[in-house]
């Protein structure tokens, strides 16, 4: 019996990241319903707000479901919030047994859903395949019991570790894979921040160039407000997604207004001039963005590695030496006695894309 | 025909490759006995001075080499050198026809073989599997051709292209799989080569840590020589392969007197105090060493790469971060402007080797 609900709950965790992208600050949910041994129904969350999992499974698989076992990899909801409870949609149609690969990370929650199917005589069967469930929603999970925003690095370095030039030049570093690849990190993550030197020096678009991409929150660190008026970060904040963290002392600036009232642009202000990047997250988090792609440059992702603060990242090398000790390295500050202070980075992957690598870690 | 021509052509490759770090700065050669489609005579060259791979597989096919193919990956010598020469073999032992992968490279006996062969009525072919004989022989056909070693890179860097920390601490950046690798490296090539900061700092053994393995002659260039007579440059030198290049101003000097008389160590001296990398693989070239791998520092690397005169390298990334602008980089000295002027790698190819990937380039 083990193998074969390992088995569906696999499938449902399969179809539960289809929804990738597509439905933050939400978790991934995917399920399965199965009866004799036939797969009958088949749903995932598709977007953020729709409806949950269950209800594509169980609709997909109509009157049969009387009788029949649904796969869920997360606990199906108990409580009435932009849809109907989960659980009562189960109890309703018939579900006999139900399989559940963790329970809702939600302390205020967490077991209810369980608690109101068992009390309708469901056989429940939890923690099956939990690692892999805890694993998929990982960003979910860490933003519902802190409400943290999970932060992920983005570079492109050189063999010698340097994102530009000197003079600010980076285009291009990674090749033409590489940059296919971050198109897809921008679709997968709520927002990406980028500091101001990085805005100023690239006048990016930070959208998320594939078919069927969410484009993400675009968010810069701009403490003096020095963002011109004429750059994509305002001109193209047609979807009202452009963020600027700033310094309170900017609060009754003209340019505040202005990009505020002509632009949709959206403030956050701090106190003082230089922040953390952990108040910058947090105001962040607040926003309801759930996970932030860091795509430099140096002095954020310094930041971020001093706070110790980074949850993961992926960066991708070049086959191209600088030597230039002047070009900006993606990362300093820091003073070191022996090789043994440095960073270690953990859980290494690596992913050749053509001839650029790039390794995937989490700290 | 063809077909089978190259499958025993190939065959003749691997066993030539099994000669690797042992024949230079001879090429690896080897060779196949083919009789009515079975193989009656395998041979490779295995050792400098030592029986070409020819004899071997015709000793190993004894008699029934009358009548037969012959496959060899480089033409047989025509010459009396410390061997008699092998196309002579080839008429005696009955041989009918002879496959061979490329000529050979020096000018003065090429074709002189295929001559001698085709004069004694054997069927001849050549150019089967040429480039991949000429590739593996790629530092044999460097040398003989310009009396100019091959010169491979080999470093261990950080993420952001460290290879110490400002106070000259190196250990370990690579972890202990990429380190046995470099093991290999050094059977393989017939030289290894740092600049004196690296002996100064490491105090290396430079030897080939493997079983079976050859040690390769340690250089060093030291101009100022500062070599310390109790390191292990100095004191292991019981093969006699240790090799200090310095200045010419210390031709008198008292330390030069005591390595040469004392620990044999051998002298190359070199006009001025600071040396170009040409020249000193020039040098190295005349003491009749075929190849050499640059182990570092910053300087040797940099002047390797600001010359242009490196034909490959590998080099080995950790999964750290020193973060520290004044450790020590493995490459520095250029001025670029734009990315578009950075050093290049071709041929890129990657090693996973546990959690540090090795990018292996020709240039």
């Amino acid at each position: 019996m083990i193998n074969s609900d390992e088995k569906y709950m696999e499938l449902a965790l399969e179809l539960a990241a289809l929804g990738e992208g597509n439905v933050n600050p939400n978790p991934m949910v995917g399920a399965v319903v199965v009866k004799d041994g036939k797969i009958i129904g088949r749903g995932y969350h598709k977007k953020y707000g729709g409806p949950h999992a269950e209800v594509f499974a169980l609709e997909d698989s109509g009157a049969e479901a009387v009788g029949a076992t649904i796969y869920v990899t997360l606990e199906p909801c108990s409580h009435y919030g932009q849809t109907p409870p989960c659980a009562e949609k189960i109890i309703k149609m018939g579900i006999k047994r139900c399989v559940i690969a963790t329970l809702d990370p939600n302390p205020l929650v967490a077991g209810k859903g369980v608690k109101l199917l068992k009390k309708a005589g469901i056989d429940v069967k939890i923690n099956i395949l939990k690692e892999k469930a805890l694993k998929q929603n990982v960003v979910f999970f860490k933003y519902i019991e802190r409400k943290i925003p999970y932060l992920f690095l983005k570079c492109a370095i050189t063999l010698d570790g340097k994102i530009a030039t000197e003079s600010g030049n980076s285009k291009w570093i990674s090749n033409e894979i590489s940059r296919g690849r971050v198109q897809e990190l921008r679709h997968k993550y709520m927002g990406i921040m980028v500091g101001i030197k990085t805005l100023l020096g690239d006048n990016p678009r930070l959208n998320a160039r594939i078919e069927g991409g969410n484009n993400p929150y675009r968010i810069v660190v701009d403490p003096s407000l020095k963002t011109p008026e004429n750059y994509n970060f305002i001109q193209n904040n047609k979807d009202n997604k452009s963020i600027i963290i700033t310094s309170k002392r900017n609060i009754d600036s003209e340019k505040h207004l202005k990009f505020e009232n002509n632009y949709n642009v959206k403030f956050v202000f701090l106190e003082g001039d230089r922040f953390t990047m952990r108040e910058i997250i947090k105001e962040i988090g607040e926003l309801g963005i759930d996970s932030i792609l860091l795509e430099g440059g140096n002095s954020m992702i310094s930041m971020a590695f001093k706070e110790n603060i980074l949850d993961g990242g992926q960066i991708f090398i070049a086959p191209k030496i600088t030597g230039d000790n002047n070009a900006i390295p993606f990362i300093s500050g820091f003073k070191i006695g022996t090789m043994k202070e440095s960073i270690e980075l953990k859980d290494v992957k690596f992913k050749v894309y053509g001839d650029n690598i790039a390794i995937e870690f989490s700290l």
